[in-house]
């Protein structure tokens, strides 16, 4: 999916959530556990419920994989089911040397019809670039994520490497060194919605780029906040909301509860696309 | 697997050797491209041809997912054709926020009989530790990768933040606050035999641990050089090599070449084992 394409998918809808597939066998609802292909039932009707009001999916590959094979069925299903109008994540967050990451671009890229996969940082340029060489497909790459863990190496200041008057946190040189081997239109950064204070300074290192957003929902990050500090002309957002969506209800009306709660985000979203 | 289980291994066998299993479709012999398990069928010759050699094997999860679900099935059928005496590898770079590396963790450890996966330390402790729950399993962290790359972010330089006289590298940091998460029967780290400058230094902040050494063979990484400057009381090394070994002939006697390179690493780290 190009840019404009998935910028036309939002302003349409007045959305910009990504629904997240963390589907966790545990907490599917009975009724459906102890189908054959429980995993994907429930995603197919997550899927028909919520399509209206999202404009991206998010699948997390650690809960398929938990599963071995069946998960993998499963993961390959759910992928082939999103509609073509949605943005299609795989939330795995892979990263080798060239030759093995040019083997994950492979899995999510060809294998799988995914539109981007999430891909870790540490391991440097060769780690990244081959993702980046796929045509209208997409590498977001983690920045500042939303879990505690990024105090302990994302938030360590660099020292100085003579350019700059300030020292720069791991992620903000990670975010600046990255945007420097792609583009707006193949690249994105995750930024994790429970760090609002470094929206506004993220932004300003990127201003162009989209932000896929994590965090808002289980783990609580406000949408108001990131919506008001991170979105640009374009948007330029993915708020991703997992649990709160699909297992607000863990009952038989998991998936029209689950519409509900994707309705109430989308309107959210409508009234802050208001004030672009 | 436990420490002690393993370095028996190491002295009973005189080997150190790790053989990777990159097993790349494209690469195999053509007698056995065409078959419906050609990675298995691969696998299982490598796996007979070399397993007295070794005391390791290291599965790189790409190479399978690049396959979609007939390359999860090889995957499987893979770990669980490696010898209960081997010291099973998922060379996987997993990590993410805490409920997701558990479902990583369950898929390599429970769901399928590793007993190591390699993680990747960007996210920090939430998302390393569900790995170091398991008892008898093994976390094998990235530390200073074999790739180019490494240069990018692993090797910056971090302001020091109080306690410490001299600027450390982020994989200094990484190192340091990892091994104090786990121990040195449950932790092991990934160091790039490319990196012999960092090899003593490694060595002197964890003189205890194992170290993964990939990058010898294809990477042009040397043997002799990271035995003199990294083995340990306990041996302390499990060096991969992959290409260099199962690729060593692309005709019907691959099985046989490779049983040839790998008694050779054998011999040398015999003679290495010898000086301790």
């Amino acid at each position: 999916m190009t840019r404009q394409e998935l910028v036309n998918h939002i302003r349409a809808k007045a959305s910009y959530l990504c629904v997240g597939l963390d589907t966790d066998l545990s907490k599917i609802p009975a009724h459906l556990r102890d189908q054959p292909d429980a995993i994907f039932a429930f995603n197919k009707a997550i899927i028909d419920a919520t399509k209206d009001f999202c404009v991206s999916y998010k699948v997390n590959t650690a809960f398929y994989e938990a599963l071995g094979v069946k998960g993998w069925e499963a993961l390959e299903q759910t992928v082939h089911y999103i509609p073509s109008s949605h943005f299609k994540i795989a939330d795995a967050k892979r990263g080798d040397i060239g030759n093995t990451s040019a083997q994950y671009a492979k899995a999510f890229f060809e294998t799988m019809p995914f539109d981007a996969v999430t891909v870790a940082p540490y391991m440097g340029e060769d780690s990244v670039r081959p993702f980046l060489e796929y045509e209208n497909k997409w590498t977001i790459v983690l920045g500042l994520t939303s879990n505690q863990g990024a105090a302990d190496f994302e938030m360590r200041k660099l020292l100085p490497d003579g350019g700059q008057a300030q020292p720069l946190h791991l992620y903000e040189e990670v975010v600046r060194s990255v945007a420097r081997w792609g583009t707006t239109d193949n690249l994105m950064f995750v930024v994790g919605a429970t760090q609002a204070d470094a929206f506004v300074n993220i932004r300003s290192i990127l201003p162009d780029h989209f932000l896929l957003v994590p965090g808002v929902g289980a783990q609580g990050g406000s949408l108001q906040e990131i919506s008001e500090k991170a979105m640009n002309k374009d948007c330029g957002l993915l708020v991703n909301v997992s649990r709160a969506i699909t297992f607000a209800s863990g009952g038989e009306d998991f998936a029209s509860t689950a519409a509900v709660v994707a309705a109430q985000y989308r309107d959210a979203m409508k009234a802050y696309l208001a004030k672009l």
